[in-house]
């Protein structure tokens, strides 16, 4: 079995600007999650940032990927329109997606979602326990029925996204919140995760209880089949093609071999 | 209780230009299928099409809106992308949001679902049988376990769209192919149901069942709470708000009251 | 519109042998939770209880109610196999089914899940507080996005049930768990729904907002469709019946007119 | 990584009784099922039969089993109900459960949707052609988007089954009907998958296609993780255990260490 090919794209913002982010994560929280993937056999990743050409997503760095991780925050407008419909497609195709804390506002998750994916918050380093809801959920593998991170900012419901294809993490807050902390869904061939916890001023991405849930997303993400070339592409199945003998009926709108409206 | 007001958007493009169509649907498609949701007591519609200013679509005339019905097939490229974000929004606010036939390609259909909604397709006036795989739901009062279309456009799965809440009806088509011709989703408050036939040079929009569907969808549809004013909006919860006590800790990125980034 | 005939099923056992409880709800908690239901118009509410021959669940009983109401705890062993089946087949036929709080162990709700339905739990009078996760589901209709008991048994996840259509409600607790406290599926033409709360020596069932839960809950479940008179029959459909003209071929098991196995 | 283990489950009557039946599987059905799940490497397959003691579903023999296969038809009423629960058990804990065709009405099927399975059928020998629904689903992994089979007994619409969590495969008949012939759902830590064709009197398991869809299922339906050892357990939490600190309030039922009711 070959490695599946993860890519980890970073805002690589408050990195560069806020002290306390660069102290906690000096070569980037991008870097920094790029480790906890390779930390055990069989997955290999690679780092891009916002700020590089084309947001470091180039067509032939998404053809080289198998699942994307995305953490963003500060600079969503930032993105191009051009680029994340890129990105989109790529998973309609088969990339598996992976948003991550404050990519819930990320512009290719909201595309995915087709959900404003709104949500309370706050930032107090307050408790934040984790429970399994669907145990033995692949992307729950190895882990215990629950587990803590001590300081988090808090989100909390009504996430406004899609009812998920499964849940698998609700999160219970310090302060009194709730929320669905781990959800998936199916878009076209590409399967999406959503993963709450990663606030960027506290050490979550240090965490080793973290770099299991994300490996273990990795290789849920990851559809091995190959990928659908042209998920949009809508075609026409000509009357002498068809499957049962057919004849042509009553009035058309399109000439034979004429592509359809988009 | 009131009637729920219906908005029927019609592209009125082939109604125009096709002789055929416009020998089938003189009004034009959007003033019959209204006629058809009026049948019974219960639901007002009006219509409006692409040609008016805004497309019809103005912030006041969706406010007073509860479902929209949207029928397109040659102009979707047409559709202003702000328009389509108002009625996005408006969808996420609580209006319903029936997508009809050609509609797969629709751009707010296609922005509500995340996928591409992509389908096969064939023009050739043969028979659609559709089957009801969910008795009793709400979309399927009153009808017979299936009925039929004698001359319809054929459209084959895969059809690209998320997994939906409930799948209502299944289409036989005399070629080979088969499609799932209801399902149902919620995008934010909003009810979403894509209903398949419809194909303008049949005279689809005149058949009592089809009307029965529809009105049904309508009443589905409609959302009667209140609308969520502002589905967008991620609203910080102060720590000295919180429903339980906490103190502050760790580091910070906001100032108090300060915004989220977006 | 004719009101909906919700039946309240009580178990009515720890009413007879528990101070508190009988001081709680001297006339049975079955009594106390028909008083909600009937709070306002639209819905009519009859009780029965275990000790009921049939436990009150004959046919002519069940036939006549659109929405059964289920709280049992310490015997559920004693509710007969043959009623479980009963109410079980009632539901597929279209009644609607709420399970209440220590009822995620009652034979017919397990029957209709397929799952074990089993949880965590603790009885130290905590506070529990409801999050809204749905908002504009119609079970959450006028309520606020959260709502506190301020005494209730715990109930912790993983709770062993199916996916469900749709999560209306996800709880907090004091003692540091979460729970998805209200759950909908459809089972046949039966909708059903799980609300967590009414641990019987807490008050929970005296509390307005667990009646426009409730309330909210009949209305939602309430199939206004005719009953699948026979769901469990499995037709055969003639040959010489078939929609399309097909000419039988190959051996067959069965001869004609003959039963299918069961 | 090892084999997974597939057990195929046999009804073995038609093979004894029925001349047809016979010669087209002159080993039993369940041993040609078998041969297609060992014709690529990585899985390993043995049989059972309803004839055996315990119908060979002994705990030792499902305690080593990781997916189970069912094929049943004329005798679901002679599989004991003690078995029966044994079977479910094991899937709560993990084991992954594939019913065949006429095994919609088998009893551990009918358990695990907690539903009907009532459908439609006719034994014509008519043509049946699948369609995938779901591209890239891993159950669908190196198929054409449609097959055929050009013999087969007909079941039709509605099947009563919950909402699955995804819908696989859609079959089109020749005589006028639709099915979906390929669902999924989890139930407790087991994955469950329905696949429609297998009539005894057509070869129907000698199709190498149904192979492939046969071993997709097995790979699919296999939890690699440990199992969930007792299912049905429902754990009291102390409250001196608490995850955050409460202090016991208000009446109680249960002493300390008491168990719960079931």
């Amino acid at each position: 079995m070959t490695d599946i090919r993860a890519l980890v794209w970073g805002e690589n913002v408050h990195e560069q600007t806020n002290k306390v982010v660069a102290d906690i994560y000096p070569e980037g929280m991008h870097t920094q999650i790029a480790k906890l993937l390779t930390a055990e056999r069989g997955i290999t990743a690679k780092t891009v940032t916002l700020q590089q050409p084309d947001h470091g997503l180039t067509e032939k760095v998404l053809a080289e990927t198998d699942v994307l991780l995305w953490w963003g925050h500060a600079a969503h407008g930032d993105v191009e329109d051009e680029i994340v419909e890129r990105v989109v497609e790529r998973v309609w195709q088969g990339m598996g997606f992976i948003a991550l804390h404050s990519a819930h506002f990320a512009k290719p998750f909201k595309r995915l979602m087709g959900t404003p994916c709104s949500l309370k918050w706050r930032e107090a380093g307050e408790r934040e326990r984790f429970w399994q809801v669907n145990p033995r959920h692949p992307i729950a593998a190895g882990l215990p029925d629950h587990f803590e991170l001590e300081n988090e900012e808090m989100y909390g419901e009504a996430f406004a996204v899609p009812e998920p294809l499964e849940t698998v993490f609700i999160s219970w807050f310090q302060g009194g919140e709730v929320f669905r902390s781990g959800m998936t869904w199916r878009r076209g061939a590409g399967n999406v995760f959503y993963f709450r916890p990663g606030h960027e001023t506290y050490p979550t991405y240090h965490q080793p209880v973290i770099g299991q849930v994300l490996r273990n997303a990795v290789r849920w993400a990851n559809n091995e089949q190959a990928d659908i070339a042209d998920p949009k592409n809508a075609p026409n199945v000509p009357v002498e093609e068809a499957l049962e003998p057919i004849e042509e009926r009553g009035p058309k709108l399109h000439g034979h071999g004429e592509e359809g409206f988009k």
